[in-house]
């Protein structure tokens, strides 16, 4: 079998196409499609990347590969009429690698190959600028001596700083001919004398060299570590272009440049793009001299504008996407040598693909999938002003997005107090705890030194959207001294930093941001992703302001309200800890009752915001310990307000230490313990919701029983709330609907999940502790190995962000399809971490859950992934046979 | 259709048998049987649980029963030729309850039923006795009242009293016939004045009262608190048992008893049970006189004896089991009046079952059947002597069997110390940790005031095979003072206390002890048990003592060998720290290469114990901060002993702090992280395995990576396993095979277990950690709820002790399948706490595991439920239809 290697494309004329990537690289793919479009590109051949992946099996070029080549290169001269080496008319090319995925100034290029010692005379004679002539000569041997032969091109710049010396000259372009004739022969004295070969001057001897330097390339230190980043198979191998040169620095009718198609900071549809005359691409990179803004071009040189907005225009309408382009214009005439599609900002990425769908270029589906849902969540918070100078002190993990500025305070209390008085604060601790919920409630942003991108601060900052740094190792905080360390860097208590959360920055002083706006386009998108969607959106939210943020944001009830959060407001600790230290029932529901108006209000407020959605209230779910105090301090505060001694509440508070208090007495476990915690809760959601109805306002109560495992647990609490629902409609009058569901985040409960089903009328996974419990990863615990694991691959990301589908999925399936089998009504959602990442959110919608629920800031992003789900169903079902 | 209720059994005939103890109860079909097999029983008729049921259904007794009763009652009147309350030769019947399941002395019995004025006077007449007729007149009044009428039995027994008093006797047997007459006429008053009815003379009427007591008894307060504690279900109803009276108080020929067919304490087949003359049942349970050795009948009245010898042997024979028995002998002639299978000691069911196979009664299979293997632990273990004197001073839960006497030390070192000494001490500790391995392992004993029946006390303590109570609730500790208090009792340090691991009783003082034998028998049926078993038994065994002790109770091979509790011997745990605090990993490979050697030695030890029989060796599993110092003295001496400042040692010893280390650092997580211990790990096994071989043992090791949740994670481990395996065999110039193998305890690894079979060799269920992990409980922990779930019955066992089968079953099952989908050869086991109980192993059999793992104190117990699985299986498939 004889294979097929290479690839010609000119005048119109290509052998490959856009989609064929994988054999030509992207932007060799692209040029073949450019020139199939009629678009002008500079006539060449591409070598696929099947010659480089048999140059690496074997070591040696595939059979054949040199005679194609030769070959194109003869239709190259055929059509160019140029000649490689000729005297009077040489063909230059420019060999460029190009791999499936694009891998920036990872490879190898050359430029003006073909020139030797005859070809330079040529090209002076054919442009008549023999200066023109031999610098392109001194930058080819310089750049073939360095890429190709590894020689260190220090030497040649030594050599051109001594010729201007020579010549009494300070800038390069002030060289005359002469001198860079001169200089071209020491080059190649310089080659001679380090590699012991003459610079070779058979041009079809430099291509070879230059194939065989661009598929090595693949395999340089840069390109693998790049590789290795990026996830890109190393078996890929790269693809070379062999492309005739045009020169953008052939006078002032001459150019080269960069464009969008489009804004790609804004989206804007306008043109977008620099330039410089007479100049060659690897001068607009060195950045020698400034750019010009595009639209001066329309100026300059109006008819290459002309032919350029034709071309941008073209590439849209073809590609239906904003495109970025490299050009030439050599002597006035237009070339493009490269195209691709270009990156652009998240806020570019939603205006684009919206204005792109009204235009008609693409349909609203395919807007929907034109967003990266993982990239709005920097438009939903204050960002750092890309602009503003900065000092930059550390970095940690980016937990939840958005940026802060505010003084340094490491005492919670404290925090929320200087907040309450009006002061910017940014709570920093080693580690935080639900004790801290008030400071960090109300400070600006939080930075803590140890934690994952789940510990506490992580996840109640991006609950309550505060911006949060966590895991910053390199700080070390002293509490006695009030102040932390960095390196040699000291912060003291007061001073003002500025952390973003959205990249884990810490800078010191206060730098400016931008806020963010919902502009037009993002909420109209959002509206189409909602047509499409089959799955529901709601919003974990804890108190009456979360929710009402949960519906600004588009929610559709709440999926998550932990009751436990409403119990550190304020003075309301202060009852939690007299009904712990209880004694007997009767002490417990003396405190218990002082918390059930407090409860009652909260729900008002919350069934208020969400008047006619449904709203999950989770019953309590942490170990009664994290609500007791601590230090010695604030047990001699507890025993003075309850007049207790200080022995009891110690005893007390030692008696409730657990050694994993992650699977202790806690949930459903606890209010069967203590059904009067039930009872209490019960009753403050009924009476809310009777109370919300007669004033007209729909409550949708939905009780979720939490850390369920058996059966006999969910109907022991069942029963508790069913009776208080009956007691308090009879008492207030007023019917509620309302129903009785359980958290699904035990594997146990997702293997019994058909009798548990037979009792809970709906099911919510909580992924979090279910991705605790199936890995048996403590998530305040995984920074220890966590990191490790995906530095070595072993897995390939964090669990408790992105869903584990393999794993944590199969049980979820497993729980689903046995609820459905025993109550096939059963409503199932999500309300871990992962309701709101995408991945994830396109897995819920796959196993037909009911609505996914994340926090507030999640929702947009919730709603644009559920509707990609279903478009991506469907294309997939479109390419399946029927 | 027309239900029959009342079953008939006389002279040989009966319409009942031994398998209809659901409708007839239990006493009742045995009576039915016995008759049936020509066994001299008085006759009469069963009224079966039907009619109870209907009874209380429907508040009246069920239609046609009072037809067939009468016409059952006019049958026995024909075959004894008495009559109801015939004046000449009355009939007498006693009216007793009797339910499927035994449940003694919860219901009632009447007898002597059928008497009144003229039918005492028939009774006279016939017995020639007018003294007992009217005392048995007289009894039955009494009796009749309390039961039946609801009478205070305390007004009969003042007028008893009284008249002896009148009559100037002190004793019952004393009174005359003249001044038993006249107590009946004055019990009749009583009767009427408190009932303001006349005493029923009516035989049939003191019948149908009698029945419908004997109904009601079913729900008196006794018998249902009896059957919530044996969940018996309430809808069982009792049968009503209606039998001529046989006397055993008719004179010096007449004698009542109960007797076992083989000695209930030791299985010996020799006559065994109690009798008096001239008696009724009554006075052999009331205690008055001193019952005579069943032996001495042979004297007395040696046709009885020898006739009871052959109901004995007939009985046996019939039954195929050892009965109990209650007999009445009637002027010369045996009655029996009840049988069932005998209650009997461990031991006694051991040797009867083994007998019995013996003397071809039963075959060897259900030999294995009929002892329970729960009950041989008290035979593998020291018991309190049963007749000594105790002070009893409290009660905690039966962590581990055996029985023990010691000082009381609080402090592990100093236990160990004075153990060493020669010292009997019982350590008493709040709760142990990894830190006090060495001084449990030295002490006679173990008592804790916290934890589970699977806290670190008390699967240790089961591991070594110490004796230990756990969780004894009352115990406070006072560490400072060195005491303890229960109540007002102070214990202090150096006072002796013994401690039954069995019961959970704790005695102040030594109280003596009995040694256990592993007696011919057990062993000889424990090798029938091997013949038949399918599955293997192995057991977990840190130390070679365990293992010769493994194999002494015959294991066939370790399935656990613990590397870490080999880490706290003596001066080791030196090294280990030192590895821990290193600041490097040459540091660390420092402290390893002390711990080389001494792990060698052990792993020699081990194999060497074990030669021939594979040894399973789990790599290092719990978090690094089970082995740092944690009191400052601890530290100091540390910081001294490694020349380290003591701040350091404090900071590495924060840093290691875990919030759940239960789900932390832990198993295979830290040998990814710090390589360096698997590499030392595995050369210590490979060094020991290499020697041994050398040495002519069979040395056959399978390495155990712990806490794999993700293929990764194995890859990773067992690479290195296999490098450093090359290099030692290659170094030492041997071969040795070996396998490398995980443990599945996490239901990740269960859901993915396809995966992982590609590269594990063998799987080992860990089902305590799968446990924790699928049901969400810290069994540490547990003891806030798990007691409070039992009584409720949320859960119907401890799944700590109990597999639980249908949640974390079902994640076994899952990765067994999974597990061999993908290695159809893989080697399947179980080494939890669960491998050594009975039912658990049974699940293990049939979801088709190669092998269980349990302690060494277990194995018999698994070797027997193993061939049970086998047979019950057997069973099972026999009874299916073809």
């Amino acid at each position: 079998m004889v294979v097929k290697y290479v690839y010609f494309f000119a005048e119109g004329k290509a052998e490959g196409n856009k989609d064929m990537k994988n054999l030509l690289g992207g932007k060799g793919a692209n040029l073949h499609e450019m020139t199939a479009l009629g678009i002008p590109v500079p006539p060449g051949f591409t070598i696929s990347t099947e010659a480089c992946v048999f140059y690496f099996k074997n070591g040696t070029f595939p059979p054949g590969l040199k005679e194609e080549v030769e070959a194109n290169v003869r239709k190259l001269e055929k059509i160019t009429g140029k000649v490689f080496g000729s005297v009077d008319n040489p063909l230059l090319v420019s060999v460029r690698s190009g791999a499936r995925a694009s891998m920036p100034g990872m490879m190898d290029t050359i430029l003006n190959l073909g020139l030797n010692d005859q070809a330079v005379i040529g090209l002076a004679k054919k442009t008549g600028d023999e200066r023109f002539a031999y610098d392109s000569y001194r930058r080819f041997i310089q750049m073939f001596a360095d890429v190709v032969m590894g020689i260190d091109r220090g030497l040649f710049e030594e050599r051109l700083r001594s010729k201007k010396a020579e010549a009494g000259v300070r800038e390069d372009f002030e060289l005359k001919a002469k001198d860079l004739k001169e200089l071209c022969d020491e080059y190649k004295d310089i080659v001679k004398k380090v590699s012991g070969n003459m610079f070779p001057q058979d041009p079809f001897e430099q291509l070879w060299m230059a194939i065989e330097s661009v598929f090595k390339s693949w395999n340089n230190k840069r390109a693998i570590e790049y590789r290795k980043l990026n996830r890109i198979p190393d078996d890929w191998g790269t693809a070379v272009n062999v492309q005739t040169m045009v020169f953008g620095n052939m006078g002032f009718d001459s150019a080269t440049g960069v464009a969008f198609t489009r804004d790609p900071s804004t989206g804007e549809k306008t043109v977008y793009g620099e330039y410089l005359t007479n100049a060659q691409g690897e001068d607009v990179v060195a950045g020698i001299r400034t750019p010009k803004k595009l639209k001066e071009l329309s100026r300059e040189m109006p008819e290459a504008y002309k032919e350029l907005l034709e071309i941008f225009d073209l590439l849209e309408k073809h590609y239906k996407d904003m495109m970025d382009i490299e050009f030439t214009i050599e002597k006035g005439k237009v070339y493009l040598l490269q195209t691709r599609v270009g990156k652009r900002s998240a806020r570019a990425e939603v205006k684009i693909a919206y204005d792109m769908a009204n235009e008609g270029l693409i349909s609203r589906e395919e807007a929907i999938l034109r967003v990266d849902p993982r990239r709005l969540e920097q438009l939903l918070h204050p960002m750092i002003d890309p602009k503003a100078d900065k000092v930059f002190i550390t970095k940690g993990l980016p937990a939840s997005p958005g940026a802060a500025s505010g003084k340094v305070i490491f005492d919670s209390d404290e925090a929320a107090d200087l907040s309450e008085a009006g002061e910017a604060v940014i709570l920093v601790r080693d580690e935080t705890s639900p004790d801290d919920i008030r400071g960090m409630a109300r400070s600006r942003g939080i930075l803590t030194a140890r934690g994952g991108m789940t510990s506490h601060a992580a996840v109640v900052a991006r609950g309550i959207g505060k911006p949060c740094v966590v895991g910053a190792e390199e700080i070390e905080v002293d509490y006695d001294e009030g102040l932390f360390r960095i390196r040699n860097i000291v912060v003291k208590k007061g001073d003002i930093i500025t952390i973003d959360g959205a990249t884990g920055d810490v800078f010191l002083g206060k730098v400016p941001t931008i806020e963010p706006e919902l502009f037009t386009e993002f909420n109209d998108l959002l509206k189409w992703a909602d047509e499409i969607r089959w799955i529901g959106v709601r919003a974990n939210a804890d108190t009456p302001q979360d929710a009402q943020r949960a519906r600004r944001f588009g929610a559709e009830g709440i999926g998550l309200c932990r009751t436990e959060h409403m119990f550190f407001e304020g003075e309301r600790i202060y009852a939690v800890q007299e009904m712990i230290i209880a004694k007997n029932k009767e002490e417990r529901e003396k405190g218990l009752s002082k918390l059930l108006p407090m409860q009652r209000e909260d729900f008002k407020g919350i069934f208020t915001a969400m008047d006619g959605y449904p709203v999950t209230i989770r019953l309590l779910d942490p170990p009664l310990h994290e609500f007791v105090p601590k230090t010695r301090e604030q047990m001699e505060d507890l025993a003075k307000r309850t007049n207790t001694p200080i022995q009891d509440i110690a005893l007390k508070s030692e008696a409730l230490r657990e050694a994993n208090p992650m699977l202790g007495h806690r949930g459903c476990r606890l209010g069967i313990v203590y059904p009067e915690i039930t009872e209490m809760q019960a009753r403050a959601i009924f009476e809310a919701a009777c109370e919300c109805t007669k004033e007209g306002i729909k409550a949708i109560p939905e009780i979720m029983i939490p850390i369920v495992s058996i059966k006999g647990e969910f109907d022991n609490q069942k029963a508790i709330i069913d009776r208080v629902a009956k007691e308090v409609m009879s008492e207030k009058g007023v019917e509620v609907a309302y129903s009785v569901g359980t958290m699904i985040e035990l594997p146990r409960a997702c293997m019994t999940a058909d009798k548990i089903a037979q009792s809970a009328e709906f099911f919510s996974f909580g992924t979090n502790d279910l991705t605790q419990t199936t890995f048996g990863f403590s998530r305040d615990d995984i920074g220890k190995f966590l990191p490790k694991y995906i530095e070595m691959g072993i897995l390939k990301e964090d669990p408790f962000q992105v869903l584990d589908q393999e794993g944590v999925g199969a049980l979820v399936r497993i729980g689903i399809e046995k609820g459905r089998s025993s109550r096939s009504d059963l409503k199932v959602g999500i309300c871990g971490e992962h309701g709101g990442e995408p991945s994830s959110v396109e897995f819920c919608h796959r196993v037909g859950m009911d609505y996914v629920s994340c926090s507030p800031f999640r929702v947009p992003i919730a709603r644009l992934a559920a509707a990609q789900a279903v478009v991506k169903d469907r294309n997939k079902r479109k390419r399946l046979p029927h």
